[in-house]
């Protein structure tokens, strides 16, 4: 898959980043608008404390059409209650006035601090005029989303004559069910919408499903894809393929840069009981805090990927049957320690790709966990989160 | 309950601490005896991967009676397979003919770095001439059990005409099924093995099974009673009592002392559909990294609670029955965040004790988790805990 050097929006899309004032001085308003209806697929959180901009958009997708997305950073409009629901709503009519577009045509999206409303003046007068700023650069848009991200994320490939972009953002409180904090992918592929939700499931269930910084489920997580249709038809095939090779870079980015992460962690499962047994188990390694200060450390302190499997009490897991290979290196056969130096490990966990293989040998189940190392800039970065 | 202000062991229970090259100067070595045999209780991890001392506890501790513990720090003994099990009996050999006792009657302990093999020789030079220093103080023992506990832990109380003591150490790798690394309980009450049994699973139900430190499960976790019967027989009720204060205070000296931990703190979950649903929504709070980190901050990001009450995804949560108090402070009220001042409530988790009490609404359910908060201090031991 070649993604592109200097990544692009879909042809018909356009994008702008303002500074409302929620932020300090960083941008922290986005709008996304095609310029004509797209079909429309989205993931939310499973959180039971949805945030109100996820409620509105269940509501919105149901009819498989957008045209344009507003997200703001720093305040979430979580728990905000029946006002916050109210805010939700507001956002979205404003922009859609200021696009001159049907508000159920718009998706609003949010992501900060929970419990606080949004202060509504500020997103007033930060969407004022924005549709004269509509541009092809997605680099503003992409800050305009971002909260703790170290940098703005934005990824596009060629399909065939189309092109697929994704604008994501993530950095803290992201595990499964659904793990990113906020992706958005656009495509001026033309495709049905019942299609397209299913092809994002499926590129999700490799993907951001697999991702997990902290453990911590957002209640904004949210992955919606717009395909606006501009460059006629293309092969499924191909797409679904770009779509999880797209969804996969973005989730391994997203992990990379988890708040304080120096290193993104691969966890691969293989002979589980079945897949969900081995996804289980990959997400029980990668979440492991005494696996997470192992990589960031660089110290092949090995017993503990065989504490964090062993600690999967409800999967079948044989002792002897377990083998672990970190970075190719095996470190554990048959759930013993294997013969190898510690300084070959040690230096092979220099590196900022830490993959961990781990074969239980009692079936056919595989599955992948995406993680981070954890460091003091994660403590750091989350201890005084909501007043900084 | 009174614990002693200077915890001493029962009548007839001596120890010793020894330092034998395991750490590079402190204790590293300690051993416990009993007069005459003493009925003996124990629970160990249920860890898929359990240390060898515990394979061979199992077998021993099926008799019910014990009349020495032997205990090391620093290699856990753990992933080393055959030859694993035959140095931890080959320890326990050599401390009972030291001791001068039947080899089945003396119970291995070992704790600290997974996939090394015990150095026997150091053991061994280490154990020589141990019986001579055997001693009612409890504290050189207690120092020689340690890992990354930053202070030795024993505690005591009477009951009727009897003692009741706890030694333990904690510190990292702990999480229920069983949660903590040792704590080893000694008592002269005259008590029936199987009654010891019961009385301790029912105590560890209520202290360390609640216990989280870090989400990991160690693969050496024991907790063992001994009674030696030299004080006579003593109220059950009384005792009951007594072992279950003495396991909630042990609980909470090891989260309170947890790897990096400035603050302990107790998730009291009520209202839940069932009381196994309830210990799941106190235990995904207490381990939420987002809640720890807010606690060390003293941060009222009092969202992250939601947040994590609202990722037990398999549980009853009704948003709109959900109650929350942080350190007395209503902060959640029907799902939604409550009026309170940030500034009180910052003020209050300055303290070093954090309590929060959540309210479902949907039931009876009731269940307590006991935690710490996460500091650069667990990312500092952690991160280059084999090298040091």
């Amino acid at each position: 898959m070649d993604f592109h050097d200097v990544p692009r929006l879909p042809r018909g899309f356009r994008c702008a980043g303002r500074h409302c004032g929620l932020k300090a001085t960083d941008l922290d308003l986005a709008v996304f608008v095609s310029d004509v209806p797209a079909r429309a697929a989205a993931l939310f959180t499973l959180n039971h404390f949805p945030g109100a901009p996820v409620v509105v958009g269940r509501e919105r997708i149901r009819t498989g059409i957008l045209q344009a997305l507003v997200v703001n950073a720093k305040v979430s409009n979580v728990a905000t209650g029946a006002e916050g629901v109210e805010d939700a709503r507001l956002m979205g009519r404003i922009a859609a006035q200021e696009l001159g577009l049907q508000e159920e045509l718009v998706l609003m999206s949010s992501t900060g601090v929970i419990g606080r409303r949004l202060p509504m003046d500020k997103i007033r007068s930060g969407l004022q005029g924005i549709s004269k700023e509509l541009a092809a650069d997605p680099w503003p848009a992409a800050r305009g989303i971002m909260t703790t991200d170290t940098e703005p994320k934005v990824l596009s490939i060629g399909v065939g004559e189309a092109t697929l972009t994704a604008v994501g953002k993530g950095a803290g409180m992201i595990a499964p069910n659904l793990a990113t904090m906020l992706v958005f992918l656009f495509t001026d592929a033309e495709l049905e919408a019942g299609t397209l939700q299913a092809r994002l499931v499926r590129a999700a269930s490799g993907s951001f499903q697999c991702l997990s910084v902290d453990t911590d489920t957002s209640t904004s997580d949210s992955v919606v894809l717009m395909a606006n249709g501009l460059a006629g038809s293309v092969a499924l095939d191909p797409f679904q393929e770009a779509l999880d090779a797209m969804c996969r870079r973005m989730a391994e980015w997203i992990a990379r840069d988890g708040e304080g992460a120096t290193k993104l962690i691969r966890v691969l499962v293989e002979g589980a009981a079945s897949d969900e047994e081995a996804r289980r188990v990959s997400r029980s390694v990668v979440d492991s805090p005494l696996v997470k200060t192992m990589a960031f450390g660089a110290d092949p302190n090995v017993g503990r990927v065989l504490m964090a499997v062993g600690k999967c009490f409800d999967c079948r897991i044989v002792p002897e049957r377990v083998s672990a290979h970190i970075q190719g290196v095996e470190v554990i056969r048959g759930g013993v320690r294997a013969p190898f130096e510690d300084s070959d490990v040690r230096a092979l966990l220099q590196r900022d790709l830490i993959e961990i293989r781990i074969s239980l040998g009692v079936g056919d189940g595989r599955g992948l966990a995406l993680g981070c190392d954890l460091t003091e800039g994660y403590i750091r970065e989350n201890a005084a989160y909501a007043s900084s």
